[in-house]
């Protein structure tokens, strides 16, 4: 037979247990903080918003926690995964790299968002709780969250970033198929959300107020708790089913990563990807740069400040230590949706300043040219967000066309753009600019870090 | 292990032949007629928009045609698609029945149409043509042939109907980032798009006048050929990697269908998935009900007439021997856009006349309320065009579910939604209705339907 394009697994090699990478790091990172008293956040504090098995999960020092059976029922509708070895784009590169991407477009939203959305609406759902809400910028976590609701029997209410509801149709229409309510931030339904429109009628909302309007929705009512699609320990452990998969399958392949490439927004599916992968280079096994890629106008890792501050713009949440663009920063409306988010997750900051992974920032319009390419090569159109991993790729891999290195490259391929057409659209017309961020407007946006707080 | 949600195949077992039912039916079917002369048309006069690889196919009567290696490299980017069991939807249903969906939505442009474009564009491209031009109306088709000449490195032109191109950007926008040109039709640079403009500016186009331009623009050029995506021979027969996959799937399930249910616009899509078991079926080796299944607003095969008609609205093409509503049928805009032809394919039309398959119609509200029941089990929130299928097949569990029999049931799902998410929105907003053919409408453009000719 031909030289094989994927490397495929049978549904009992799902993995059955995710892998929590704290417990192989040399230190934990520093715990999130209660703002009032800057003592670490307890249970307790956490207990209205979050239903106790993910707050156990939050701070587990186990290795691995087993995936309950109900949740991997769900994941067979579409995991494994595929490996891809892109064959078609390395022959077009002329490089002699060899490129590997992990598949998450396959999902029914098409990212890899259920990873995550579907063991939190189950356990939620074990605990009794009747209803989820949450917020949604780029659209890929609410319709994410609305396809778990619906399997588990919860009812889902989403706040989408006006912005984004008015320009997305399809991501609500997509949320209300699965049964959700979708509520367009900021709303009339919450104090919150009123008190913005008191101020700023035609306000179009940003991910700050929404996850305000969705925490306030969610804690006085015990029948309800809050669900967070990226940024905390848990997400990332539960992403790690990302990664497993991918071990497996280079394992099929007889091949080994020399270069890991992925996005990071809030990081869930950089760490999701990579921490199995990191386990592995911790423990000598392999040798892998690891590198997450940004955007260069959000780019909180590669500029941001490593700082204790808050999750969300109201300041509502507790403190995280993590690299923050500011918890004020408005970032340009660039088309990755996805990674526009001030902060890195704490677990993802602390792994960075381990020296553990390194980072990088590319302009969006590298990125789409990269998207393109591979759209005409591989087939896949892909996001917006991973187009970011693919720049990276394509860089990697023309550098080893210069050097003669054959270099194994893995890229996170985090979903398909189905959903983001306007995009390419953008890019192809020629109406796309890097946005890059200014040195004066982030001076400004990390004036607002909390002080004395470290 | 839990119970099994879905069979894989691996690449090595993607089919190396098509099947050409042709071969095993007890009469061929009727050949297309001249218009001119009522003569058979020959390959001469097929030469100028087909290659003569693909007029080989259409007349061929071996049974096996091999798939050229460069062709199985393509469909390795997508192919084995799954074979799923349903089980969630089986639970909801609460029925005995056994529910299987083959499942299309897994290639790069999210249906079943790329198994025949990726072949189409090859002998296209391996006998020199630089440039291909169709016609899409839904845009699905198009996109599937826009991908395909990237993979080959062809130029792609497109006609899309007018009414599409304005409602369904999204579509375009998948075929540019392709590389494709895309024009709406009518347009000003064809001969019959400025007559079609002449009399009526604010035209919104139609399948027929978007094919009169792709053929005009391919005709007289010699590097230029004109592309099909259903109805013909050739088509139908690419289509059926899906029906030897499913069969082997089926050996895995370890189980025999008893009802095998798709939708038909054209007929390739249906064709595709039963050819196989047909064979298998006139062999003595299975005995399944095989059923298509129509939109009660354009009921070709339940309510058209059985003769010959042209397969365009301006009469250009040659008269086919099908199932009618008349050439100059104009269907009610139903969402299904697939399904939204006059004819049935000439070889799906014969199989019909010989009893073969069966056949039934549905208004559009029963399909998209078991679209809507299939995404909240399943995941997949399926095209307008296979909510027919799915809607024939959960009449069939709850008969199952009526009787007590454990039948097998196989639908086929040729398709995802997320380019046709406003069709599920009217379905939920209640401004839906079923648009069932009227009798006058029906007797009246049957009257377009040439007389004296059998």
């Amino acid at each position: 037979m031909a030289a094989r394009t994927k490397f495929v697994l049978d549904e009992d090699q799902i993995p059955t247990q995710w892998y929590n990478v704290i417990a192989d790091l040399p230190e934990p990172p520093p715990p999130p903080l209660h703002p009032g008293t800057l003592q670490p956040v307890g249970p307790d504090d956490l207990a209205p918003l979050f239903p106790q098995a993910l707050i156990g999960q939050e701070v587990t020092t186990e290795r691995y926690v087993d995936i309950p059976g109900e949740v991997l029922d769900v994941y067979r509708l579409w995991r494994p995964s595929p490996l891809y070895r892109a064959r078609r784009l390395e022959r077009a590169l002329g490089t002699p790299a060899r490129i590997y991407y992990k598949y998450e477009g396959v999902s029914p939203v098409g990212s890899h968002k259920p990873n995550t959305a579907v063991p939190q609406a189950y356990y939620n759902a074990a605990e009794g709780v009747g209803r989820l809400t949450t917020e949604t910028g780029a659209g890929q976590w609410g319709s994410a969250l609305a396809f778990a609701c619906a399997t588990f029997g919860l009812e889902c209410e989403v706040w989408q970033v006006r912005a984004s509801y008015d320009q997305k149709p399809y991501r609500k229409i997509m949320m209300e198929t699965f049964g959700a309510t979708v509520h367009p931030s900021p709303s009339d339904v919450t104090a919150s959300g009123r008190a913005v429109l008191a101020e700023h009628p035609d306000s179009t909302g940003s991910l700050g107020i929404a996850i305000s309007e969705a925490v306030e929705a969610a804690a006085p009512d015990p029948n309800a708790r809050y669900a967070l699609g990226s940024v905390l320990n848990h997400v990332l452990m539960h992403q790690t089913v990302i990664g497993e998969e991918a071990l497996k399958q280079f394992e099929l392949a007889e091949d080994v990563p020399d270069v890991i490439v992925g996005c990071t927004g809030g990081g869930s599916n950089f760490g999701g990807l990579v921490f199995p992968f990191l386990r592995e280079k911790m423990a000598g096994r392999m040798s892998p740069v690891i590198r997450a890629v940004e955007p260069a106008a959000c780019p909180s890792l590669t500029r941001g400040r490593y700082a204790y501050d808050f999750g969300d713009t109201a300041g509502l949440t507790p403190l995280l230590k993590m690299h923050t663009l500011g918890h004020d920063f408005i970032p340009d409306p660039i088309h990755a949706g996805g990674l526009r988010y001030h902060g890195m997750s704490p677990l993802m900051s602390h792994i960075y300043e381990l020296g553990l992974v390194d980072a990088m920032a590319v302009g969006q319009q590298d990125c789409f040219a990269a998207g393109v390419r591979f759209a005409r090569t591989e087939g896949i159109i892909p996001a917006p967000e991973p187009t970011h991993a693919l720049a990276a790729c394509v860089q990697e891999a023309l550098r080893c066309k210069e050097t003669g290195e054959e270099k194994a490259i893995l890229t996170a391929l985090c979903g398909h753009a189905h959903l983001d057409l306007p995009a390419y659209a953008a890019y192809l017309t020629g109406d796309m600019v890097d946005n890059e961020l200014s040195d004066t407007t982030l001076e400004a946006s990390l004036a607002g870090v909390p002080a004395g707080v470290s």
